[in-house]
């Protein structure tokens, strides 16, 4: 195999694009990752979404953006895993490089939800849980997560204001990142005081739908070295993994530690020959709080039922310990889904290229990003590295 | 790269599976095909589908196929590329295999059509063309396939009779398939009768759609053939390849060649080292009979406007020189739209290994199959050959 370099990267801000249609906001990022990455042509492209065709009304995404983006006839194919689209379309990009089947490969997400009513996304969000035995009981997507936070609470006595940390700091580093949706400062007093969503998940536990487009290019490292011109140290893919778990939270061996979370990074760290202890900084999936509390644990950051514990003590700020969600997460960036996986690694190469402006790391040598599809049935970590 | 074999094949009737869930199809190919590759595990699984958001109500498909099918935990996603879904899930299958990423892979592609109305699938289908420019013009897919017959009828003077001797061949040759959705022989005259569809389209022009679920295993070759127990000949895919266009019809650069159809061919030819002359059969598209003549000339078996005369002639019969559709191709066989292109695999993989039955070819040790989706967005060819 060989290895894998990021060369480039794109990303529209994360918004509500009223003005540009699907593959508009898609051919923002492709084009500005191309250019970025000093390249006028690739060998494919792979589309990380979700919902276009619930949503957006279009399928066939790869053969559209790809010739939209000036890129006609090259292979392209739309890649769907829920929530992980995005790092699952890096996921099929670092296999075509490292593989050896191709050179230049775009791998891009994008997510238009903002088009459509709320009742429609919160139908076409569910399709990521099981609709034959979860969505019958009238369980959304939010439903879900608020029974395995619920349950977090009560077995490890948590109270529900521990994950305020989370948002507020997301809040806090979104502040700074011109592509965020949010730019208002979050305090643990208005964390508490949101409206309740789905008890016990509140406003501020969850991430933002919207709509967004990021893609990054990638290429072998030989060419990577020698084509590379973008400053500061270039960036390459050590550790790409994916493991799953069943849909429905019933049929979970234990409900408060995701396995696929677990097996992932402990692909990752295998292939890239490093342990949690090594991670600079971590662009974790908050889709709701829960879920930055359990993806913490299964990757070994925090022993289980201690994710909040971490928050309290200032170990993920940007001069924590161990800093996440470093340009506002998906709670603060926001979460359009289909792209989210993408703009979580672009975000890591930021921080490695150091062009991470007013968040940027003093150290940011080794960087993970874990992209969490449904409530953890998909999960697809990357580790990224700064080299010279 | 490492050389990629086939060991496994697995499907289901296609047909209308009231009693199934999408999962339980899905699992009753894979199953099978795992049974026929004698293997109880796989690194990989990539689903083909197309329509399972829209119509069955559940996106996720990777994960959730995967668990259901006793492989919980493996790195699994769906591919899709509108009615090329079937192939690009073997594509990304092959290209884990020869890429070294994976050893044991699992593709498939499942449908589920008939649970909807017809209104419901229509709209659905129309999500594989161009949604901003094509749909609001008030064309189907059907419709669009129209367009391509009528100017193709137009520009080369081939009557609508003449495309009858296509479907005439598919329904023969589903005849002796158990797995065929039709079993009942089609005449010129029946043809000539049918009722249209959209002009000059008519019913007997057109693939029904369907249920069905169609699963291969893949290995490398090494591990393929230590393994390997099913008699007759291995089989070796020799050529894999992608080509794309834009959606849209207007944008083509010329309407009765589809430039993704030739590009796709030359790739797989060059890879596998051969040209079409050397092809013992073809698994083509034959969405439409319009499709089955552009494929056949995009791919270099018949002259630009001289489809037809080859299906005329007889050489396209199983005892032809170039037999198509050997076990009935779309329009006997049928085409539930994301598993079509496994299903075509399957059946030159059947061919390969001597285990057709009454279609078994005297000749058959280089077969070729193509996925068309859109029409001609996406073309993904394969080549497969038969190895001792």
């Amino acid at each position: 195999m060989r290895d894998v370099m990021v060369i480039g990267i794109g990303q529209t801000p994360v918004a509500e694009h009223w003005d540009k249609s699907l593959r508009h906001l898609a051919a923002d990022a492709v084009l500005a990752a191309m250019r970025d990455a000093d390249v006028d042509r690739a060998d494919a492209l792979y589309v990380g979404n979700m919902l276009s065709g619930e949503i957006a009304g279009q399928e066939h995404l790869g053969a559209l953006i790809a010739d939209f983006c000036g890129l006609r006839g090259i292979e392209a194919f739309k890649i769907e895993a829920a929530c992980a689209s995005g790092a699952a379309a890096v996921r099929m990009g670092y296999m075509a490089v490292a593989g050896g089947l191709a050179n230049v490969v775009i791998a891009m997400g994008v997510e238009k939800m903002t088009d459509e009513t709320g009742a429609t996304v919160t139908s076409g969000l569910a399709l990521a849980a099981d609709g034959d035995y979860e969505l019958p009981h009238g369980l959304s997507f939010v439903a879900i997560n608020a029974l395995l936070m619920q349950r977090y609470m009560y077995e490890y006595r948590v109270a529900r204001e521990a994950f305020g940390h989370f948002a507020v700091i997301a809040h806090q580093n979104a502040m700074n990142n011109p592509n965020a949706r949010f730019h208002v400062p979050l305090t643990l007093e208005r964390f508490a005081s949101s409206p309740m969503i789905a008890a016990p998940i509140g406003l501020m536990d969850s991430s933002p739908i919207a709509d967004g487009a990021a893609a990054i290019v990638m290429c072998p490292a030989e060419f990577g070295r020698a084509h590379y011109r973008n400053g500061g140290p270039s960036v390459r893919i050590s550790g790409s993994a994916v493991a799953t778990d069943c849909l429905s939270l019933h049929d979970r061996r234990e409900l408060l530690r995701l396995q696929a979370v677990e097996h992932s990074a402990r692909k990752a760290y295998a292939q890239a020959g490093v342990g949690p202890e090594d991670i600079d900084f971590f662009e974790y999936h908050d889709a709701f709080t829960i879920m930055a509390a359990l993806s913490l644990e299964g990757c070994g950051f925090a022993a289980p039922g201690t994710g909040t514990h971490l928050a309290r003590e200032g170990a993920l700020a940007l001069d924590g310990r161990l800093p996440v969600a470093t340009m506002g997460g998906l709670k603060g960036r926001g979460h359009p889904v289909g792209a989210t996986g993408v703009y979580q690694v672009i975000e890591a190469v930021q921080q490695l290229r150091g062009q991470a402006g007013a968040n940027q790391l003093p150290r940011a040598r080794l960087g993970m990003a874990q992209n969490i599809g449904g409530s953890g049935a998909t999960v697809v970590t990357h580790i990224l590295e700064a080299t010279e």
